[in-house]
């Protein structure tokens, strides 16, 4: 069973992503085949800076290997180094109807929130599509934001086999189990654009001086605390404590005699010491941009693998290659 | 100066392409340095079906080579054969407005036709853009129907190097100077829509058949001809005859006593002679199929060494390549 998931290189890594995304995905590489990549075409949508790209880009890749990518058992690459994608993105376009895309809610939704309305961020689905269907992927595991994608992809698999042949693996949808909303720092639902976040590779002053942020009311400190549950502080510590420890805590808290501004030290030392381990791994790989960009061609060359028996199948299906069956030159 | 053409491979050349866009596209081999590609990924918008596709690659290719394109001189590639085209066309699409591609007339004129409305249809000029873009080509011919997506090309390049910085030759536009109308069978505009075409390659039986099935009026054998300029055959015969034995039927024809059969078989028998060298060359060709698809891998590779270049220079301008500048890896 092969398992992909994408991950836009879009800015620093916050709780939020993690507990979302990052770990349920990153744990999908005990169960099957995985495949991991940077989904560094699609960033370019919205990231149009070549410094902010570079550094984005570079970010992920640490993030995905400090919190446990192992590169010997999955497959890790950067979108943009399998080009076969594109390719074969051109080859579903030809049988992706008009109506399809325009029913997909995304660009919608981004646009409406001022990204602009180019034609990349329209073509966005065909793309996607052709990261899942190159590596014959299995099953997709994604939010509920990007079920209809995967729903865009299934229907241009099947159409595609249905005109040219069994070309394609129709992949499944998975959608991730959601995980208790992980609270920003002012109550909301943790998320970049509402700025409320907090990023698990901070530094230590300044990651505690944004969990010391975090909103609270203004119960007195002897007060025994009344609606934890409302409690953006405790709601977090939840997430990130080993649970005897959130249970002691808890039961401070509702004594009396323990304050917001206890209960968010606490908050901190967990953060702190639950991302200690991946922390010192993200620095080593830090030290060392070399490897990790070795390992990222090693991945490529992988996927590439795959990706070229995928591609030429739906190339000598669509009757390219015209004159001689199999590969076209490769070189230069 | 480097010269772009391309042509899709969509049926037999007829005597309105040759004279129309074959012949003058050749004949830029002499002004500089040409590069003339099969529009295999473009023609997948309309032929969808694997064994139609081969035959009308392989067709394209022989009928290029007997109309006397010169692979030593010009560079002659298959579009498909040159991936870099595709990864280019997603690059451009980050930054194309879907309001530019939606004032594109092809897209509606085509759909206006029954042409199936796909999001490759109305993708194409963004991939012809990549198409131009990618060689570095100063200057593209095209017919007056192509000259809108000339435009597009001309806007995403600028907006491209203002963007990211100086990546692209800006190419212009040149319309080709309008031959003659050359007109059909029926009399109207030569065009494979309206089943009018004298297919230039075809068998003698069938091409003489053809040719005498021209339309022409009803005046008698012995009467001096009236309205020689509305008269099909006549307008085909001045197109395809050397000057003095158009001027010798032409005289004929008003003197009265030579009739319309006398002068479409004068019409064959020059189109007849006119393409015995061509058809000389394009059955040497047909008995040796291997040998041109070399040609066109060869092509491929001349191709793809500027195309790299130009794809790596935007790939940096945007920030992929992100740890390290320069290449990905190229295998498998």
């Amino acid at each position: 069973m092969r398992i992909l998931s994408g991950i836009q290189p879009s800015g620093a890594l916050h709780l939020g992503n993690y507990l979302g995304m990052m770990r349920p995905a990153i744990e999908l590489q005990e169960q099957g085949d995985a495949y991991y990549f940077i989904a560094d075409l699609h960033a370019l949508t919205t990231v149009q800076d070549a410094a902010a790209m570079r550094a984005n880009s570079r970010d992920v890749a640490l993030d995905f290997l400090a919190c446990g990518l192992d590169p010997k058992r999955a497959v890790f690459y950067r979108q943009s180094d399998v080009p076969e994608v594109t390719e074969l993105a051109w080859l579903l376009s030809v049988i992706t109807p008009m109506s399809l895309l325009e029913k997909c809610h995304s660009y919608k939704d981004k646009t409406a929130k001022g990204i602009a309305a180019s034609h990349g961020l329209f073509a966005y689905p065909v793309l996607m599509a052709a990261d899942i269907l190159i590596v014959d992927a299995n099953v997709v595991p994604v939010g509920r934001d990007q079920k209809q994608h995967v729903e865009v992809t299934r229907d241009l698999a099947i159409k595609f086999n249905l005109k040219f042949g069994e070309v394609f693996v129709v992949p499944e949808t998975r959608i991730r189990d959601e995980v208790a909303v992980v609270p920003g720092t002012d109550g909301q639902k943790m998320s970049k654009s509402y700025g409320n976040t907090l990023e698990i590779f901070l530094d230590e002053e300044t990651l505690k001086k944004k969990v010391m942020g975090i909103v609270s009311d203004s119960q007195p400190l002897e007060a025994p605390k009344q609606g934890l549950e409302e409690n953006a502080a405790w709601r977090i510590l939840k997430l990130v404590a080993p649970p005897s420890e959130f249970a002691e805590m808890d039961a401070r808290l509702r004594a009396g005699g323990t304050g917001w501004g206890d209960l968010k030290k606490k908050v901190f030392g967990c953060l702190w010491e639950m991302f200690a381990p991946a922390r010192k791994r993200r620095a080593e790989f830090a030290a060392d941009l070399g490897g990790v960009e070795r390992l990222l061609a090693e991945g490529a060359v992988k996927a590439r693998t795959v990706a070229r028996r995928t591609l030429d199948r739906a190339r000598n299906a669509a009757g390219l290659n015209p004159l001689a069956e199999g590969r076209r030159p490769l070189t230069p």
